[in-house]
């Protein structure tokens, strides 16, 4: 199934992209003057191959997993927080459910690897297993769940796509889940990890190094194969960050954008990219996390994130901010009118 | 009226800032892992004066004027854009009513000095003349008409006030107003007009040269006196220029937040802080506009721009951009809970 999704992707729609650029220029307000809120509205034509008139119906998919690799001492938060938020969610108590108020996007949270059972039937089960293994001591997972953990993402894309769904962002919950990601940005970037590791979720500074350690250790202990995507993944990954990987595919595959957030999403697109290159022209960046990887791993997309506001919460919070400026790039495109339809002569 | 103003504002209420932050420290979320989105919410805090839990009524006011300066070759559109635009926001077709949608803000347009005849019942008429004159031979206007130029800005909050508006953006329409401020910025920050001095709605890089030259000009003619602000307004700036630092005022003196747009804004809240330091603290500056002497003027206000996409339409559209980021400040107090609040135990 993946490799049918993979071969699927295809480009943008280049001829869509000059048409709505040629109205955009036209609108009444100097040429350009709207900067990247104009760019932004060509790029949304280009993916949905189409001049977009209408605000879509957007969703955020947060993809749930525990880490073993806690016991590595990498992070403060028990894993029992991962819990306590996969219910929060349901719930609309966490920071996405109040930031994604403003543009009415609605939530769905996916379980592929909480190590605890879950008895929420709010949540999406799809576990896989128990939480990603200690990728300090062997691989995260097998070839075959990293495949599937993809899969699963694919899966919430079409469903909600099928719902009616033509925007969607990534989410994530998984204490632990910086270092995994860090792992990935470092194997598929080549940059080393002291460059792509910050402090989490609130680690102290001076348990940063021993974090640095544990995820060259993961590196050196898995040697995985930075050709191979899904061997990255399987080797120094996590659960939900294939799933993250899944879902980017999985809008490429189905031509809507999918907004990425911070730092795991970062990891989750280089995977996506690894496994289709034309996946990229479906991402569309959100924030820059302070998380310093973050900006690495994005300019190695060849992607540029559109604000800065210190945020590193994860859950799919920048998303749903930029959820609102692509509404606005959609707005001025069905609201404003081109200087020749107001009848207006320029002088 | 204005002295009365001027004296009636007062700074930000600390101890509910600190309470606030409180507030937001504790919710379920790592500490500061919102980042600006937290400084922004205890910010509107201090403001208010009151932990805030309610989405503001909120409109952007357009200040509306035409600039005899543009004689000099300063500008590439007719002043009959502005007439052409002032009656297109009542009809909801410009940039600005298109990037007001995602917020619902409304939008009042007032004319202070439009060099034409207006008749739409839709524009808030208060037309202090036909154009503010060209500052390249003389003052812009009156001393008496700059303090009215204000005064009008101040009604207009006041009005909006009464109507339960508990926001406030500023925006304006003035073909040529980045000549006049430049020029005030120039005088206020001492800054040369060539490094303040941009190409505003596309003026041919071939003509930046004599737009610079006539800002010199402009000040060199006037000798406006930079330790007042009335005196610099009325002798480089502009009739709308002025109705914007009117707004600014008004708000600080009703404790509402005035949040600013783009180029032209900086202009009126470097004329507002001259007029009174403390109305600063009411100021939430929105996106770093294309112009470059925008960020010049913001330092010297103290403020930091929140995002950068490279507009320079002005209108009030960053300020469009701007409330739906302040709404989800608000939406996190009100919809997140505290891990106390959760009856989580944190280990």
């Amino acid at each position: 199934m993946l490799t049918e999704i993979i071969n699927g992707i295809v480009n943008n729609d280049e001829k869509i992209k000059k048409e709505s650029r040629e109205r955009v220029d036209n609108l009444i307000k100097p040429k350009g003057s709207l900067g990247k809120v104009e760019d932004l509205f060509v790029k949304l034509c280009g993916i949905y191959g189409e001049i977009v008139n209408d605000i879509p119906k957007k969703a955020i998919i947060i993809a749930a997993g525990d880490h073993k690799v806690v016991e590595e001492g990498v992070a403060t938060s028990d894993k029992s927080i991962t819990l306590f938020q996969v219910n929060n969610f349901t719930k609309g108590l966490t920071g996405v459910c109040s930031l994604v108020k403003t543009s009415g996007a609605d939530i769905f949270v996916v379980d592929v690897g909480v190590d605890n059972e879950i008895d929420n039937p709010k949540v999406i089960s799809r576990k896989i297993k128990y939480g990603s293994d200690n990728i300090a001591k062997g691989p995260a997972m097998t070839y075959e769940e990293a495949v599937k953990s993809i899969e699963v993402g694919i899966e919430m894309v079409f469903e909600r796509y099928n719902e009616g769904y033509r925007m969607l962002g990534v989410g994530e919950m998984g204490i632990g889940n910086t270092t995994p990601s860090s792992a990935i940005i470092s194997v598929l970037s080549g940059i080393s990890p002291e460059k792509t590791t910050s402090v989490g979720a609130n680690l102290p500074l001076d348990k940063l190094a021993n974090k640095v350690d544990t995820i060259k250790k993961a590196i050196e202990v898995n040697s995985p194969d930075s050709r191979d995507p899904l061997d990255v993944l399987s080797k120094v990954g996590g659960l939900e960050i294939g799933t993250m990987a899944g879902v980017i595919l999985g809008c490429a595959y189905k031509k809507i954008p999918v907004v990425l957030d911070g730092f795991i999403s970062v990891a989750a697109a280089m995977i996506a990219k690894g496994l289709c290159e034309k996946s990229v022209a479906y991402m569309i960046p959100s924030h820059n996390s302070k998380e310093k990887g973050a900006i690495l791993g994005m300019r190695n997309l060849g992607l540029e994130p559109y604000f800065d506001f210190d945020m590193r919460l994860g859950e799919g919070t920048g998303a749903a901010i930029m959820f609102n400026i692509l509404d606005s790039a959609i707005y001025m495109n069905s609201t404003m009118i081109t200087f020749e339809e107001a009848g207006f002569r320029v002088l």
